[in-house]
């Protein structure tokens, strides 16, 4: 049995890593005309083209192709699959959030994840951070507030605003929970040392929850000192015109509530690349309401696997379509943790994930085979 | 039961029409730059788009859609039902050549449906036109042979070589091959002529052939006077860039022998618009090549309704695929004729294909509604 695998790590994406077009990031980022290239139709047309030509280079037509990608690349590997049936015979995607688009999802699950993922490892550290915005807020009300929360934090710059130092740790549990993988699993870090530091002093509760986290370092840097990359500039074109993620924070988590708020989201996108957002472009052109009416008439062939704890997995599909499109779900899974490379301290949990998957995609195979003899 | 049917008469096409994008066409037609927009996958997503907003608009959240088109307008149905499952339950593609690109379906075709038309409507037309072109040569190789031919034929500018006419005849055979309509049925009333002129003189017959099609006039113009159309000029960059039809003469016609030229072909649409033509993007897109595996393992509920008379039907799908995939076929249809309006003067096969189809996208209603219930 032959089978091309091909991966959708954002690197061979068009935009991303070395293959851009116009010659350059630079001039391929000069304005909305060079940039309107970069978006997941145009990038999945470009992996059926390379498909194509390498099964003519290497005589494999009759070689079966799964398409395989997590988070973003879980997306593409989905979509390619409902798009370019005759070209991929399947797909795994791994945490893809494809439900996360024009309100088919609700808004708040990524944050309600992040908050059960904290929850769910204590309590006690689930109440601190829930108790530390509050905090933050009345030492910066103090005369010199700000100046104190920021020698508390060690904060590498003078904070200018609270909204800094609370989006810095915003991310860090987000991340945290998201990738909160055997055997260390981040989130119980930065929880063992909350729950570690002396009670009372809730601020110095979270600062031991950085150190565990970011590590011993003389200072953090709240504000980011490194310019954008090229990818981080080519991801947020892509957020800003089809990919819009409506991810917010509600009140019922351990944040300060904010919900998405589509009006400044609009603003900012439109200041920065000159361009509106098509929030209702990614329903239309993948589809997404109605996932089970529309794919189980149509199509076949996808494992969407997720990880519970992972936040993304609040836009992912979790429920069975059909016999052959599967959802794959592992309650202590992180983001796209199964196809990364096994490890010896893969837990029993994951080692039979991965194999299930191959049980499954094995099956395909079989059945294309069969299909391949009784209908050429 | 509510029903939007949505056809794809290209006059609705962006780029043919009133809408045209960046303006006008004067504008749009400027350069490859604003002409890339003009293809069919944006005419699609233009539809797809359109729909979704109509059935929001009418409160039709639920109605099924059944997208119908013919010859181009067929391609675009099948296509959008296989892009846009999520949209359309089903698609009657009428004389939808989608097979006649990337040699899936040999580029000979064309011509010799062309040629059985007319053999089997009157043998001895078929045998005159065969013999005609060389009296054609003959003629045109005496002294003043040229004015002379032109004269023959009431050419109403001067001929200016032997090639216009035939182009000119050419033509007319296979346009009329294309619409042999009821009740006329134009094959007979140029066959009918030609066999009705006396014999012996070959031109003679021809002209009469001519005279009967297309009506009794001081003079052919066998040099289009009037300059192209917008539709032309459109359709010609998307026969230049993704349409790719590679229809040819070959030996066994009664046309003069003239393969498909690719070279030629590539020269003459890399002068006019300064592109190279893509000749695997639609298989690579849509595909077909191996349609039977493809579309069996993952599409359903397309009509491929083919007149074999049409000269077009020889890039259709003739064979069923699936218990939903259909291939009807009627022995005298002619290009599109099913989807045209009903005339009192339809013979009985046309009534019952209609009818078929009817029947068929029916049953596809019934199912969707079934569906509806159990799968939302």
């Amino acid at each position: 049995m032959n089978v091309l695998l091909i991966c959708h790590p954002r690197k061979k994406h068009r935009y991303y890593g070395e293959s851009v077009p116009f010659g350059s990031w630079e001039k391929a980022s000069r304005n909305a005309t060079s940039l309107g290239y970069l978006n997941s139709a145009q990038a999945i047309a470009d992996y059926a083209a390379i498909i194509l030509h390498v099964k003519q280079t290497y005589s494999a037509k009759n070689s079966p192709v799964i398409v395989v990608g997590g988070s973003y690349g879980g997306m593409l590997a989905s979509w390619f699959r409902l798009k370019y049936p005759h070209v991929a015979i399947g797909a795994l995607a791994s945490s893809a959030p494809i439900l996360y688009f024009d309100g088919v999802a609700p808004g708040d699950g990524y944050y309600s994840v992040v908050t059960k993922d904290f929850k769910e490892d204590s309590k006690s550290c689930y109440e601190t951070i829930r108790r530390s915005w509050v905090e933050i807020e009345r030492v910066a009300s103090k005369p010199d507030g700000l100046s104190l929360l920021g020698k508390k934090f060690k904060t590498c710059r003078p904070l200018r605003r609270t909204f800094d130092l609370k989006d810095y740790l915003d991310s860090m549990y987000a991340e945290a929970a998201q990738y909160n993988e055997p055997p260390e699993y981040p989130v119980s870090i930065v929880c063992r040392a909350i729950d570690g530091a002396p009670d009372g002093d809730v601020l110095g509760q979270i600062l031991a929850g950085v150190v565990a986290y970011k590590g011993d370092s003389s200072c953090y840097d709240v504000y980011d000192s490194s310019p954008p990359t090229a990818s981080d500039s080519a991801w947020k074109w892509q957020t800003c015109s089809e990919l819009v993620f409506r991810i917010g924070h509600d009140s019922d988590t351990m944040f300060p509530p904010e919900p998405f708020n589509i009006n400044s989201f609009t603003k900012n996108c439109e200041s920065r690349f000159g361009i509106l957002p098509q929030p209702h472009w990614v329903t239309t052109f993948y589809g997404g309401h109605d996932l089970k009416l529309a794919l189980r008439r149509f199509a076949s062939n996808i494992i969407f696997s997720n990880g519970m704890r992972d936040p993304y997995s609040s836009g992912g599909v979790l429920k069975d379509i059909s016999d052959s499109i599967i959802a794959l779900s592992t309650v202590n899974g992180s983001h796209s943790l199964d196809i990364l490379t096994s490890r010896p301290s893969d837990p029993d949990w994951l080692i039979k994930q991965r194999k299930t998957e191959l049980e499954i995609i094995g099956r395909w195979l079989s059945k294309y085979y069969t299909d391949l003899v009784q209908l050429k």
